[in-house]
């Protein structure tokens, strides 16, 4: 396997070194590289290094020290704006701004990212992606001056690695690929793919220090609970039409 | 720069040759290394080798002949069902079919997407994503059996390259990469950048033979025409919300 690609995993404790000039340029045009939707490249990759812009954005990104502690920030947005502003210098009317170019830009942005973090890796450097670049969308944009037909849909620090960070587990392959078609999840086969995680000592001592009777109530109870869901879901929804991406 | 990702090409002529198990196994192995919401691995692989299943789809992918042609398909889903599942069989509450967890679980598609795409290309296989898995999301749920709380985001055909694949050209890096914040694009800067593009031998020809003013214009009118992006976008959003993402 591409070894990048085996050993990847989120780092979360950074050294303070900065990222040369050259490695970081590598790391971006490997991103520029990914396929992206009819070669139109519809994202933007914001890169904060400077310190008072990351301390701005530290709490949009819910206080994780990373963000504070990696030298550089990078926030990858949907991006239909460029485009579409380089169709009307010619007199060529775009229809960029509506769900489907969202999906589609988003893609573009994505891919990108996924790029970025190989590449970083093959430098020494280390990554993790922040979700909550999604759950503060607007404030984020605010911050980063995003335009009309921009959004946040990802974000990712990036620096070296202080120590190294642990792999975590995976649901067996099956768990995640169908032949030829979906076949949909009996209990006992959800039983299976689930045992190793919910056997292991890790899950032990995640229930004991949570009060909680099995892992699933984890996540639904401490981590994701429905409320925040569903607030940050009307949120980035109401970010994405105020971006200009649903004008259908 | 990573080898894969330097040379990454979309490959659209395929020899009909198929893929050794173990190798494809390798392929799907590495999308399920790449990050992923909360591990919950929100992602489904759905992998289609038959020719009367990718003879089925491939109207749906607008008779690109690809489809047929490549030994495999993979489409590439969002998917809270099996999480959701899982969340039942314990008595935990899931909370994931709404807007925030269809963009949480796209990301985690398509990142998995990306490792498969390099990891293929390091086996001497080529890929190429079709968009129109998400042109035609809901006829394509039906044809691979989705249930509630999976849609797919991505596909991808999958086979060994029938001669050399062209590289595409992109735009300059500092098209797509802002520092610190985002620099809105003035007209000066949108001339320089699409420049090259512009003044290809490439985008004559096509003007020519599209007897076409500029290359914008091939992009508004010939190949995303405003009509079929208002239509595919509401066709998407209403699949998201058939699909149960959108109980908000």
């Amino acid at each position: 396997m591409i070894p990048e690609i085996a050993a990847h995993r989120s780092v979360r404790k950074y050294k303070p070194d900065s990222i040369p000039e050259a490695v970081l340029r590598e790391v971006l045009e490997a991103g520029a590289r990914a396929s992206n939707t009819g070669n139109m490249q519809l994202y933007s990759m914001v890169v904060t290094r400077s310190a008072a812009l990351r301390e701005k954005l530290s709490p949009l990104h819910f206080a994780q020290p990373m963000v504070r502690q990696a030298p550089a920030l990078i926030t990858f947005c949907a991006d239909v704006n460029r485009f579409s502003l380089w169709c009307r210098l010619r007199g060529a009317e775009p229809a960029y701004d509506n769900f489907l170019w969202f999906v589609n830009a988003m893609t573009d942005a994505v891919l990108a990212s996924q790029n970025v973090a190989l590449e970083a890796e093959a430098h020494g450097l280390g990554i993790c992606y922040l979700g909550t670049a999604v759950y503060n969308a607007a404030a984020i944009a605010e911050v980063l001056r995003l335009p009309q037909g921009v959004i946040p849909v990802a974000a990712m620090c990036l620096g070296y690695p202080d120590g190294q960070a642990p792999m975590t587990d995976r649901l067996p392959l099956e768990a995640v690929v169908h032949w030829e078609q979906y076949e949909d999840y009996t209990p006992g086969r959800l039983e299976a793919l689930w045992a190793e995680k919910e056997g292991s000592e890790q899950t032990r001592q995640l229930l004991e220090a949570n009060d909680l009777p099995n892992l699933a109530r984890i996540f639904t109870d401490k981590r994701y609970p429905k409320g925040d869901n569903l607030a940050f879901s009307r949120a980035y929804f109401e970010a994405l039409q105020r971006q200009g991406f649903f004008n259908q």
